[in-house]
């Protein structure tokens, strides 16, 4: 009945459970440019509410910006051992244009008159431009960059690839930074990737997890 | 120089192009058990911050409570067609207590002595029982429901079973029917999983995406 592509159930598992977050990076090693890709292709897939992919993905190639962010981090050394590291970062605001853009963008991509999707614009600044909805745009962007990081973090566990989600960071350091606030963008969370140091002891132990009848209720 | 059993980028590709927001179930279908259960798992093994899992997962199997909620989602379907409909939450507030019992199951599941602890705990309570962070706890806590949601939308694509995540609801309105308030939770977001309608036109619509160049950023 599955799919004939579909990955087996326990295939999946066994990555899920391979996964961990690392501590300490062998910098040495690099993530080799094919999985980087596929990597960097996940966040683009990843859905967002309405479609709209309300954030951009920063990948902080520069050693130098790096080694500025890692005091902004509590020194967490990931940030300049991982063979990547990437700012996920949420738009602070909505605008009508952004919205135009988007629309255009599906038009051209579908083949269709942009004139079609005018209900689907209509439900889209009703509800976003809305003057209660304002103020928690930057919260709702944040939560779609969240869904990016987990599907990040799946795609890595899956191609066998360390990371390390991070929330511990001075945001308005990381704005100022990385140029973020004048893009209309905030950091939100950031994930190292790489591949583990042979010394890091947190790879072994086993993971801590509520009993699943706790954690998954049946209603 | 990979991993033996990580999986091919393209078929991790294959996987989250074929994910879509299903729009229209096949009410007939169910996701098989096993299948299942490795989608509850991967809502298990989602990571959280601190480990601390501040979140439930509540899978509505009852159809009269799947009906009561539908007015309560803005009609969608999905609610009531899909195979299994999963309500997030977040917890809206962390407490000492809580934050002991995690502790013990770590100091359980690693079998260490829970004293051995004592620095991480003083890093967690130091940063979610501070005065300052109080009122964040339901935006942090949803936030890592967030995370679960990317993780289960990445496992059901891999599995090819469809789902669509439902953030058009009224959280007051599930709170009450599903009890979490009482609970210290609150519904944060939505997913229905199963089988997508032979009819549904949007299984075969392109992805819109931003060009990749736009989306992701290197600094």
């Amino acid at each position: 009945m599955n799919h004939p592509t579909a990955l087996a159930p326990d295939d999946l598992l066994q990555a899920l459970r391979w996964r961990y977050a690392t501590k300490a990076f062998d910098s040495t090693r690099k993530i080799p440019a094919a999985t980087w890709a596929a990597l960097e292709e996940s966040l683009v897939l990843s859905p967002s509410s309405f479609g709209l992919q309300p954030y951009r993905f920063l990948v902080i190639e520069d050693p130098t910006m790096r080694r500025e962010l890692l005091p902004h981090t509590w020194g967490q050394k990931q940030v300049v051992d991982a063979s990547h590291f990437v700012v996920l970062a949420g738009r602070t605001q909505v605008t009508e244009a952004e919205i135009d853009t988007f629309l255009h963008l599906t038009a051209t991509t579908r083949g269709m008159e942009v004139a079609k999707l005018a209900g689907y614009r209509g439900m889209m600044t009703g509800s976003l431009l809305s003057e209660g909805f304002q103020p928690k745009v930057p919260h709702w962007a944040e939560c779609q960059t969240y869904i990016a990081l987990g599907t990040l973090l799946s795609a890595a566990a899956l191609l066998r690839v360390d990371a390390c989600p991070i929330e511990g960071f001075l945001p308005a350091e990381y704005d100022r930074l990385l140029g973020l606030t004048a893009q209309g963008l905030t950091a939100t969370v950031c994930c190292a990737l790489g591949y583990r140091a042979g010394s890091d002891k947190h790879a072994t132990a086993p993971k801590v997890r509520h009993p699943k009848s706790s954690l998954v209720q049946r209603v």
